[in-house]
């Protein structure tokens, strides 16, 4: 069986090195040899999110993280801003109000960027907020929301800045420290090149200091223990053992390329993607397109889910459809982590060409 | 490098048949083909806990899927009973205490298992109370609880049973439906001869109907999502899919040697280790051992730490030291799933029979 090439926005390709580390003979995780795994990691981590503070890791999806962030840091009735322009945005808030918090939600149109009048607007409106949550790529619409602009305005004021990055880390620029941003949360099968399993926070000093003030109720993700664990080589609870030594591997990937370089590749990749479709004469949904995933849209008459049955069983490439009111409307084509190459977008390209052109002669056959 | 003969209780050894099943290329969770896995998978976990009801797989460790049965099942103030006798029960009461659960703690010294006349007693004083939360095997002590019988009486009252088996299930019996138990938590790493990262909760009818009552917070541990998941072959969030494939294979390794089988086979090999340790003149510190583990008493002035050194330096053999107030009086020898038959019973046994001479030799050199 040939192997798909999967240029969805999660779960992406993994790199066969990686694959080989996940299936290695099971060792104890209390052991001189998973410590040091546990020190290189945690250590790289922070090359990877480009801070000095914790990076934590836990046996869990990308939502879970999401919620550590919230149960580990703020309280009932806390007031928090939500700044919100697709589906995973909205995550972030329904987590929020499941852990009866008083959300401010501030919708922006799906397929626009958050604006930095929406964002000032929201931090004066509410100046008694905690938190502020936004998302680095919005992968429901394609959009990357300008972070590191947000970021310089969250900082100035005692407002902290979660960042949902969990598609976008290691696709879309992100320097945590440098841009002052608080918490980023990611998961491992996107831009980590994992498969799916583990979920990772990352928190700045002024994040730290408000696990204290926290008092939701919280258990197997607590980041004051795993803080602790973290600085002696360990883990509070059974880590995922080898998901981490595949981890282990994809970090040292990605940093032999560089992570500038990886940024780099992730645009190139991208803006070929987009002016290919452009030369299609299709339009992208995206008004402030991500690195990570480009969306088109459909022209009139064509039904997604068409396109995506063509390439999956004549091309053995997988893409994503739109979701809620977007699906059947858009094809999501992601460049993303190990699948984000030239000569795989190229493939995808010529899939989804002769998908198109057969789903436009079922609609006008020829006269 | 040799291959280490993992006799701790947890992680074991995984089989290689399902080891290289989590090292397969990725595939899309979104698909027919991760569809039809997870069917499979959903229908083979009932067969292994011998239940028609839901069995609920979470990408975490097995303490997430403890704190899942309590924020999904149970509400703030409710009246719980926990029934304790090691380090594993007092977690279970940690998590309780955590989300403002009304404990009633009942407290059996280490070594022993719970008595029914404890449960009785528990129960009559709180007839008000929500659930009982216990242990199948104690692994802290290696002790298995009786949680047969202990159901008798819980399912008499509106008391819900709730039992983590997380060391216990595949090595102690336990047949969830027919004995009457409400919930009952497992882990990946155990006797499911998985690598770490997946927690299990399977629920009885009267569990799935306490759902719709609990109004703790939840968001990635939801069982209400979860359930209306399992009916469309599908997860609420992006399952940990390699993982999966690998639980697809140890289940369907678990069901070709069958559920009866393995049982005896774990009884079997625990026989022959305890009394083989009597050969040697050794106590056993559980009076009511569990098939998966067995903990042996230090002679005094031998501290187990330098026996678990030697096995494992010279003989790459893995056992456990005594946890908290036990650590130094025990050495923890596990003979549990994959690493569970009578050939690795003799490796550990040749292993912790040098290591005892040679602690020994130490102590009382030669004149």
């Amino acid at each position: 069986m040939k192997e798909s090439l999967l240029l969805t926005p999660g779960p992406t390709n993994v790199p066969k090195r990686v694959l080989d580390k996940t299936a290695l003979p099971m060792i104890h995780h209390r052991t001189k040899e998973f410590q040091g795994i546990l020190e290189r990691v945690n250590a790289n981590l922070q090359k990877i999110f480009l801070t000095r503070g914790p990076v934590m890791t836990f046996a869990s999806s990308g939502t879970g993280a999401m919620e550590a962030s919230i149960t580990n840091l703020l309280s009932k009735g806390d007031t928090v801003i939500v700044v919100t322009a697709g589906k995973w945005g909205e995550r972030y808030r329904e987590i929020a109000q499941a852990y009866g918090l008083n959300v401010k939600s501030y919708e922006i149109p799906y397929g626009q960027a958050v604006t930095l009048e929406v964002v000032e607007k929201a931090l004066s409106e509410h100046r008694e907020a905690k938190a502020m949550l936004t998302t680095l790529c919005e992968t429901s619409t394609a959009v990357m929301h300008p972070v590191r602009e947000i970021a310089q305005l969250t900082r100035k004021t005692d407002t902290l800045l979660f960042v949902d990055a969990i598609s976008g880390l290691m696709c879309d620029p992100l320097k945590m420290e440098e841009w002052g941003i608080d918490v980023v949360v990611c998961g491992s099968q996107k831009g980590l090149m994992l498969p799916p399993g583990l979920g990772f926070v990352a928190l700045s000093d002024r994040a730290v200091a408000a696990i204290a003030k926290s008092t939701l109720p919280k258990y197997y993700f607590n980041f004051e223990q795993t803080i602790k664990a973290i600085k002696k080589n360990d883990t509070p609870f059974t880590p995922a053992v080898n998901l981490i030594r595949g981890l282990d591997e994809a970090l040292l990937m990605l940093l032999e390329e560089g992570v500038e370089n990886v940024w780099a590749r992730h645009a190139r990749v991208a803006e070929f993607v987009r002016q290919n479709m452009k030369v299609l004469g299709l339009t992208l949904f995206s008004q402030a397109p991500s690195s990570g995933l480009t969306a088109v849209k459909m022209p009139a008459g064509i039904d997604s889910k068409d396109l995506i049955k063509t390439m999956r069983d004549q091309h053995q490439v997988v893409m994503a459809n739109g979701q809620g009111e977007l699906q059947g409307k858009i094809v999501r084509f992601a460049h993303m982590g190990f699948a984000c190459t030239l000569p795989d977008a190229k493939t995808g390209l010529d899939a989804f060409t002769d998908a198109l052109k057969k789903a436009q002669s079922v609609q006008a056959p020829a006269v």
